[in-house]
């Protein structure tokens, strides 16, 4: 097995998940490198914070550079200067964001590349064809993301055609696996009892990781968390949960609560372009005023490279002069509490102090713990 | 004194420059940091290619972030995290280049903020002042770069305006320096007599170092290196000679020849940006189709983090999606491949083997070795 639980606390789990290319600590948060980078970061910066795992996506690297590029070196890590693992989405939510721009049949998705007009198929085959030449170490089944709102019959049937793709992913990889793991996706969308349903044949299928998708397109934190809360009892307890998308630092502790070990999401890189700051009294917007002249470091509580050697009135200055680096001292910056943050939770798993954990974490924020 | 020659071949000089915060190794090339920021590098990055001392632009820095807030850092190095040396250019070749929008007197310059149309005057004082608050290792006099053509009598007037506020900018420094460094910046336009007369009046003046000044403004090749082959043999030995805004490395290298020591420009890292590449057999560039598969490094004859690291695939995909990381990666190769420059050139020097080094270099361009 690739996963191994070391303890738990209520729900959550403090684990290790072992792929062909590395060992990750888990829970764990993945930084986005949707084109083969994680914006703004060299490999090497990614490395010293101290990340085991980053995302690619199937979709656009599948345009760019295009797997013939890829195939030249025998994958994306080595086509990066990444050694660690990588975990690649299927292209499904991406595809399914175009909205008019596709037209999905049995067979798969058709649509127009957003670069060039051009028209592109994607089916599950092609998708885990994709991903296994990227030489991803985990590769996401084909699945049709879930409209949000949408009706019981519109979630079912939805719901149904991802089951179908997952059942052929799942018979491709088989065929053709190496070494790489292989998760699959419950649909659902916001009834539990298709939640249910879908996590029940996911479970069938023998997949080495249980993915939950549909969870960031527009529903709400109470949709959300209810989703979550349904789930958490039926999650097998020796495979890894991967809550797709997500989040927010209170998501995330939300999350890991209800028994999710993975997380991804382009928030800490996005945010840090826009001179939103995480630090662990909430957010600090760099381009306000008040930083002009600020000597301080962006958080007392923070190890990060930006915090030990810049000020916010320099990452102020950087930020209004459009220069690169602003982007990079703060997505180093956020994506250090990101780990940081993932970081801690561990050790008071490890300690079984993930309830003091808690307490000081939704104290430094002025923020009331919610009941599980 | 600062400078220290330690040897030499025909005019070319192998020295160090001692400031108040490093010791520098001379001929030396200096990144253009201009907003506090040598763009697309953190200061650890330069710190691992070698440099010992990146300018910094009074004229840029005065605007922004503006002196009150590098007051509170007491100066540039500290707002920026740098802690080896910083030269700062004066401002004047910033004011000149803003053409109509500024009006030259006297007394200094008022011009038009090229950022939000206020009035700003500055004067040579002013302009010492904005470099001593930078608390710059090295201040540059305050200058008026001549015209590109120009006649003699309007090159004569210009020079002598120079000469002026170089006098006022001495005045004003030795009152108010503490271990600074000033350096005065010879002009005379591509007047072979103005030229000697700039260079004879910055002698008498007992200044730190020696700039020639206007020879990045529109002139030839030929009438370039015509005004270093005149100016050669009247530098003084014991003073660093510094060449402004240049240059290729072709340039540096005849630059060296004729005796100059320092050299800046934003060559490295503009190209850098636009996927212009330096290597040992000339210009790559990185956008031509050619290197869409390719898995070769840039170059076979350079150390560079990017070089060790990445293929010309992967830094043409990185611009073709226009990631930050392609700026990045391809600024340091390219400030690598001029720190190498240097330091070829300077173990040369050291082994008296610097005519063998101009061989070589001129061979794997497959260009001739100019005649001195």
């Amino acid at each position: 097995m690739s996963f191994e639980l070391l303890t738990s606390s209520g729900y959550a789990r403090r684990g290790t998940l072992t792929t062909k290319t590395s060992k990750i600590q888990t829970p764990v948060f993945m930084p986005v490198g949707t084109y083969g980078t994680v914006k703004g970061l060299t490999p090497d910066q990614l490395h010293d914070i101290g990340f085991e795992i980053i995302l690619g996506n199937a979709f656009h690297l599948f345009q760019r550079p295009g797997l013939e590029t890829i195939k030249k070196f025998s994958g994306l890590h080595k086509f990066m200067g990444w050694n660690k693992s990588i975990l690649t989405d299927s292209g499904g939510f991406q595809i399914w964001s175009l909205k008019e721009l596709r037209k999905i049949s049995e067979e798969g998705v058709e649509f127009k590349s957003p670069l060039d007009g051009s028209k592109i198929f994607m089916s599950p085959e092609d998708s885990i064809n994709t991903q296994l030449i990227l030489n991803s170490d985990i590769v996401m089944a084909f699945d049709e993301c879930t409209n949000y709102p949408s009706s019981l019959n519109e979630a079912e049937e939805s719901m149904n055609l991802t089951h179908r793709w997952t059942k052929r992913s799942v018979d491709y990889f088989n065929k053709n696996k190496n070494g790489h793991l292989l998760f699959g996706i419950v649909q659902g969308g916001m009834h539990n009892e298709l939640r249910l349903k879908s996590l029940e044949f996911m479970n069938s299928m023998k997949l080495d990781g249980i993915a939950l998708g549909g969870l960031s397109v527009g529903e709400t934190k109470e949709e959300k968390t209810k989703v979550l809360k349904f789930l958490a009892p039926h999650l097998q307890i020796d495979k890894p949960h991967y809550v797709m998308g997500i989040g927010t630092p209170e998501e995330i502790v939300e999350g890991v609560r209800y028994g999710i070990d993975m997380f991804d999401c382009v928030m800490p890189t996005r945010n840090a372009r826009n001179g939103f700051l995480y630090t662990s009294k909430g957010i600090l917007k760099i381009r306000n005023s008040e930083h002009k002249n600020s000597t301080k470091p962006i958080d007392e509580n923070c190890d990060s490279y930006t915090n030990r050697n810049f000020s916010r009135a320099y990452l102020h200055h950087l930020d209004k002069c459009n220069e690169i680096l602003a982007s990079t001292l703060m997505s180093i910056h956020n994506l250090s509490y990101f780990y940081k943050l993932m970081s801690d939770i561990r050790k008071s798993l490890e300690e079984n102090k993930f309830e003091e954990f808690l307490d000081s974490f939704y104290d430094m924020r002025s923020l009331n713990k919610p009941k599980i």
